[in-house]
């Protein structure tokens, strides 16, 4: 095996990056494939913040594309973020350098991952990601290079820790979303601005990364379907639990014959499914292949050792000198992203109506939904206080979501409906 | 991307063969990497024997090891089985005539894995195994590639889908073990001869593997401690289930600073737990790691489509060009298998013992306990028919096992308990 030294520019010491500094300043010996890996050089925004690992020692680079392209560096860790600007500029002077580059950047290879790919493939040299979805967890990797045997059909799961989190703790102290986020925001576990987060979005790229892995398509962020858990009501937590399921921001990747969905939206999981059973900052993930079967995989999607340790993880792949495809299929022979009309998807779902007291109510809410042809599962009505008007929640057997849509207006229109009825999907997988 | 086509030697064509041939029969284009491998030659003990894929167009070998070194063979596909003989001979001369080794072969590999991995490393070429433990679900490339930026202390998980099936089974049916491994043999979900997997051998290739990937260690199948499920008594799962527990084969390996313990024993589960809900023929594996925390996999264990799908999966990083150590470290640099006495492992213990309906007999046995110091944290006593005897279990809090085998002895010898008392560890992840 020829033992070489790989020098290592990294761009970014927010978290993961000190995270790397600090596991390779404490295992100078770290050469899983035989080689050896060094920091060469770090760039960030400011060379005097204070910061958890020093970096006196370390060369220091105002400007992370001199960086890439230096003589003195070999491969470029990028851990600025965002999807345009500097991360995007260095990635790329770095790949055109021939430069293997590694990445923990969701955002940049969502939005820009097939054009990144060809510069990659051009120039011979990887481009690695496992940082960028699920943290710690092998999530890139079994996509990429353990499931090529196989036609990968669905993938679905949790991608937000953020989310998971203040879902997690609305159903553990029955406080609101603006309460337990504000409590979030205090303890680090969600921004200041909290909008990529608990908006979706954060969980829509990593959906849209997984899915040009799974499906060989190119990624697609525009694509994706996005609600985020900004909406989700205490009310509809404690009643989805009564009838025995606990509600989860889902990131879901469907391939049928004629396109892919890409969604990400809350959703009921069953109280002992594995999804209900992530609590806290976990990430989780279904992946359904055609002769494999089901996988899942369960681990910590964030924080500064597991996203180093994938950051390490990608570097040791660079230093095995592998070559292959960034998304499965070289970028050109990717296919293009044909987003299917989700509305016809069958789902089951969970219906909460908020009604006056009076007789007939529970008839006509039945026959609304018979007349568009949905089947109630469960039926559970409820006193609850304060919640302006008796709540009614059911679930219903698989219908398409046009005709769900359908009966939803239509219960909205109903004499005895006192608010604007609520529906989330109960967990495709 | 260089274009080149890979020819694979298959070496045998049970199952495994099979669905290999199945996928690349119905994938011509199957190219993960950008190169293509194609079948170009087989070999396996009958050449006429009827099998549900057609060989007749293929060369065939009658001799596995002359395919392995035959000119005409790039890459040697290894799915004999066995620990020696055969199997070996082929891996040993395609490894020394510099062709990469790929193999489902579990028992040659916790067998022979370094002896094997030093031949393969210096002839520079990989010695692949993804498909020998829990069949399409990459237990191997997680833990020889994704946790490389880690320290893993611990692995454990269900790896063997017959026991895992015998087991569902009795726990579904209330029928006693030999019924239902009769129906297992019937359904060919075990063997004829079933003492590789009911005696827990099987477990004991893979977790031996596990370890030698986990812990950068030579693999040392003698050094594993092994219990089957042939002695799970019905009555076990009926009270383990009273106390809300589920018995299951869990394979453990655990690093402590001074060496390695691998085992293999029925273990009771809580109901709630993943490894309780991994029923039939799924596997299961939790792996800790001092910087990711703790991650979970669950996947298909075996069958035709699964490991077919791993193996290809291997032969597609053949055909990436990576240069990486078999087991995480050089052959020439993994430590020496250190066994460590596990009977100083504390675990936490399910006792059941069969006792006289006499008064005193709580006292004695809660008695004995205090006097060895092991604390207990449940306790049930039940009536019940046929047992031979009143039946108490209990539940004890984390104690040294040479503490709780003191403990059985003692209660052995009580008056009042009349057959030879049962302890079950609680499952240690």
């Amino acid at each position: 095996m020829v033992r070489r030294t790989w020098r290592l520019g990294v761009a970014g010491l927010g978290t993961v990056g000190a995270g790397l500094l600090d596991f390779l300043a404490g295992n100078p010996d770290f050469a899983p494939a035989g080689d050896r890996a060094e920091i060469a050089g770090v760039s960030a925004r400011s060379r005097s913040r204070p910061r958890p690992v020093d970096i006196s020692h370390l060369r220091w680079f105002d400007d992370p594309v001199a960086m890439a392209t230096s003589d003195d560096v070999d491969v470029l860790v990028e851990l600025i973020g965002g999807s345009d600007g500097t991360a995007k500029a260095a990635v790329e002077a770095a790949l055109r350098a021939k430069k293997p580059v590694v990445t923990a950047n969701k955002a940049l290879i969502a939005e820009h991952g097939r054009e990144l790919a060809a510069i990659a493939e051009a120039s011979e040299v990887p481009l690695l990601f496992e940082a960028a979805v699920m943290g710690g967890t092998p999530a890139v990797k079994m996509l990429r290079e353990a499931m090529v045997g196989d036609e990968v059909s669905a993938v679905a799961g949790i991608l937000n820790g953020t989310c998971n989190f203040i879902l997690s703790e609305m159903d553990a102290t029955g406080r609101p979303f603006a309460e337990v986020l504000a409590e979030a925001q205090r303890r680090g576990y969600a921004e200041a601005d909290p909008t990529m987060d608990v908006g979706g979005f954060d969980a829509g790229h990593k959906a849209t990364i997984l899915a040009a892995l799974a499906f060989g398509c190119a990624p697609c962020f525009e694509a994706a379907e996005i609600e985020g858990v900004q909406a989700v009501d205490q009310l509809d937590i404690r009643l989805a639990r009564e009838l025995g399921y606990r509600i989860k921001l889902v990131a879901a990747a469907l391939r049928e014959a004629d396109g892919i969905s890409v969604r990400v939206y809350p959703a009921l999981a069953r109280l002992d499914h594995p999804l209900a059973q992530t609590s806290g900052a976990l990430n989780a993930l279904f992946i359904q292949g055609k002769r494999i079967g089901r996988i899942f995989i369960q681990g910590p999607g964030a924080g500064a050792g597991p996203t180093a340790a994938a950051v390490a993880a990608d570097i040791s792949d660079v230093m095995t000198g592998q070559h292959r495809p960034v998304f499965q299929k070289p970028a050109g022979e990717l296919k293009p992203f044909t987003r299917i009309d989700a509305s016809r998807h069958a789902s089951r779902a969970y219906i909460r109506l908020l009604v006056r007291d009076q007789p007939g109510v529970i008839a006509a809410v039945s026959e609304t939904l018979a007349e568009c042809g949905v089947s109630i599962d469960s039926f559970l009505q409820k006193p609850v206080e304060d919640a302006g008007g008796v709540p009614i929640v059911l679930t219903t057997h698989l219908a398409p979501e046009s005709v769900l849509r359908d009966a939803m207006d239509r219960m909205a229109r109903l004499d005895a409906v006192v608010a604007e009825p609520r529906m989330l999907r109960i967990a495709p997988i």
